[in-house]
């Protein structure tokens, strides 16, 4: 079976430029993939014309409109009909594609995804989720910044779609769930949080407790589930602390002549522990809850961060993510029975 | 002038191996400190006796009782008034000390203080106030947890406590102050956030408006206001990324032969990497909004770690914290005449 991604190329800081090349590194490491590459055409080809590519597997669609970073989602899904992103969220509608990834405007993508796609039965708000590394290995992490006000029912029905997104990611068929709160004991939190403990601990699934902020990168659990407002936060201030630790190493080596010479000595060590948290390599936001697979990149994304957003993408098709969202949402409502 | 502060001996993992040494520490290099330690009598002088000190400026008051971590604040607050925690809190309020530290039960150190010393006039909530580093200097971050529900008014409160924090630590004089949210335009976030923007716009307040995860790191505001359930993640979410970082780091350096006799060739780098990223610089947290300075020093903290939360105590005393805010937290009810 041909799995067929499209992508909105006109998306993000560079555009053509990244979205064009990772497509066709991508189906060169793929041979079931199939892009089809939404924009302007003439631009694309631009590109497509400068690399040697498999022209059986990768298809254009023109867009003539581009949403910029800047516009209110409200506006782009009103009057940006003809834009590559809306254009390559309808070929998922139309079933010319299983899944889009877009590194654009992510209120945009979410308000085109949600009115285009509308939600899948059962589930009340859309998510965002992605992995995060971990001492050990990595973690699925729900809502990063989709609703900044969550209900204990919808940070419960976060838990099923990570624990899904996770076990059709290749990872664990059971993965433990922790609720990210201000302390691990019961009494600790707000209310919705405390409400939320309750749901989860009544459902079937791997329910570990409380987690708090510590346990992210502890990989305490495979999936920590928190509304958009903590945890676009939490990823926010991981970014930012990352920068500044990275901007002190490269200070401390570009002190003086002797420390410059250690870095250039140290370096195979220092190249290796930065591949190893190189944040590219986790670039590539699932939207959940959805009728359809969309992966938001970031803006900033180059070729090599671009093809791991369509990596996450061609995954939850192959392993029927959004099947086992279907099944497994009904789980509150047996319980109601 | 000498500055008194009483010492909660028994809090924190280490006790008095850590506390009175740090006290000791302290006064030798502060000519004008009083340091009064509150615990077992017995503990405490096995101690001092082992260490030279200046007997004029260590003065010790016995309790009996300790407070562990795993109380209940409740539970302490009404059973544990013998404790070491709950007496060098009555040494403020009796007028016998000008601030208090400990390294104890964070929940029933909130309470004994609140119910012990009372609230400042006008301040309806305390918060947990602490310094963290940025690329170019620090930033006052608060609340970090003592309330995980919070009005706009609580944030605004908040704004005012911190401004007052940095300025009366030696920062500048009209700092500037920042709103945490997922993202810097005026149209996001909750609801409680947008009313806490509009309260800070029409302050008197040097306001910046809304700031993201990734400003508390680069140091974009002076103070960054946010809930405690918010604060508390991302303090804790900072700590657990910085553990991995370093395990990472460390675990490079390791991984043979080659790579560790280029850790000893470039640890002199690494070391002062390590020492400007020492969290234990920035031990201390402030207990703000109460009617005397208490700081809460991190439960792990040693001897190093615990004299930094000497310090905050101590300049906030010097530098008349309580006063500041005093004066200052009138302004929202100017603000209504």
């Amino acid at each position: 079976m041909t799995i067929n991604i499209a992508i909105d190329c006109m998306g993000g800081d560079c555009g053509v430029s990244v979205t064009v090349p990772a497509a066709i590194h991508f189906i060169e490491s793929h041979p079931d993939a199939h892009v089809i590459l939404v924009g302007k055409t003439e631009l694309i080809k631009n590109v497509l014309e400068k690399s040697p590519h498999d022209e059986e597997r990768l298809s254009v669609v023109n867009a003539d409109e581009v949403i910029s970073m800047e516009e209110g989602p409200a506006q782009a899904l009103r009057t940006k009909k003809n834009s590559s992103m809306r254009i390559a969220v309808n070929l998922i509608k139309d079933g010319n594609a299983d899944a889009c990834v877009s590194a654009g405007n992510t209120g945009a993508l979410m308000a085109i995804s949600r009115f285009v796609l509308k939600m899948l039965p059962g589930i009340e708000r859309p998510a965002i989720a992605s992995f995060l590394p971990t001492h050990t290995s990595q973690v699925c992490m729900l809502d990063l910044g989709a609703n900044v006000d969550c209900s204990a029912e919808h940070l419960f029905q976060f838990a099923v779609m990570g624990s899904c997104l996770v076990s059709s990611s290749g990872g664990c068929s059971f993965p433990t769930i922790g609720l990210l709160n201000v302390g691990v004991e019961d009494s600790k939190g707000n209310e919705v949080v405390k409400e939320a403990s309750q749901l989860l601990k009544q459902s079937s699934l791997n329910f570990k407790g409380n987690v708090e902020g510590t346990d992210i990168y502890k990989g305490t659990t495979d999936v920590i589930v928190c509304d958009g407002f903590v945890g676009n936060v939490a990823l926010k201030t991981s970014e930012g602390l990352a920068q500044m630790l990275g901007k002190y190493l490269k200070e401390e080596f570009h002190r003086n002549l002797l420390t410059k010479v250690l870095g250039v000595l140290a370096s195979p060590v220092i190249n290796h522990f930065k591949k190893r948290v190189d944040h590219r390599r986790y670039n590539g936001a699932s939207l959940l809850g959805l009728r359809g697979i969309v992966v938001k990149s970031h803006g900033s994304a180059d070729v090599y961060g671009m093809g791991f957003a369509l990596q996450r993408a061609y995954e939850e098709v192959k392993h029927g993510m959004l099947e086992a969202i279907t099944s497994n949402i009904q789980v509150p409502e047996q319980k109601e029975l």
